[in-house]
């Protein structure tokens, strides 16, 4: 089976962002996104939504570590001893991309969901959520060797939850 | 007609990009995006090739145009002046993404893919890539009223192309 670009997302994804972006219209809240394995693909859902796009404040794609560093105001150290797919780095990215940011909840993803290099676990992905004056929150999901497009899907599934609870 | 969220993207865009990728990784440059209506659909895209993930260096997605000004620099002014969605916009984002990332390419887009408000154009984009050390091109597009879904890949399909230019 060939990997497949942009995988369709499922309906009920879709579903769900609308939702979302409904209630974060309703109680004026806005939204950032800090993404690293799904490279803008929640960040472009969450824009996708007519009449509802004012929600969404501002996404970043950091992909590479230096832009998660820059962009983001991590310690490369943090990066370096921790490793770019950690719970660390995923509280980092999220609270830097609220203090970067205009937004009320910024939720952020690393993880693999490719193969990754030898010895990276393939669908190890950690997202966090954070919101002004409210504890962090973090998951850890193991979605397995599934391949890049469903990880990806999967990765949208779990973040719209967290952020769907944030509200 | 009920408008999609992520449109699924033709096959020959799949191509573009994959061929687009493995060009830059062959010459070792990479790139950076700065989307405002394309909301990270390109960077989602360019960074969904397996083993050639590096070629893409970081991205903007700007929706607000506070966060043009602030991420990437631009003068308020001028997205006051010119309108986010503007020859001029388009420019100052495309070389700002160059400047606020490790980039040696970057290409902007700004449009409204959907109906925007009372006055906008539907289907009216601006596109611009920027190359250190050579002119930066820019592109206008008038795709109509063709909805969002369908608007957003003929976006992606300028983008790659000018991408593909600019190496």
């Amino acid at each position: 089976m060939s990997e497949t670009l942009s995988p369709v997302l499922p309906d009920e994804v879709d579903r769900a962002a609308r939702l979302l972006l409904e209630r974060a219209c309703d109680d004026n809240i806005s939204i950032a996104t800090a993404e690293s394995c799904t490279g803008g693909l929640l960040a472009s859902l969450l824009t996708d939504v007519e009449g509802a796009a004012h929600a969404f404040e501002r996404g970043f794609v950091v992909y590479s570590n230096q832009a998660k560093a820059e962009l983001l105001g991590i310690d490369p150290e943090l990066i370096e001893g921790a490793g770019p797919v950690s719970e660390a780095v995923a509280r980092a990215m999220a609270e830097g991309a609220l203090r970067a940011s205009e937004a009320q909840i910024a939720l952020s993803v690393t993880g693999f969901a490719g193969r990754g290099a030898p010895g990276d676990e393939p669908g190890l992905v950690h997202f966090a959520c954070a919101r002004t004056g409210r504890e962090t929150a973090h998951r850890e999901e193991h979605f397995g060797d599934v391949g890049r497009g469903p990880a990806r899907i999967e990765c949208i599934r779990v973040g719209l939850e967290m952020l769907s609870e944030a509200l």
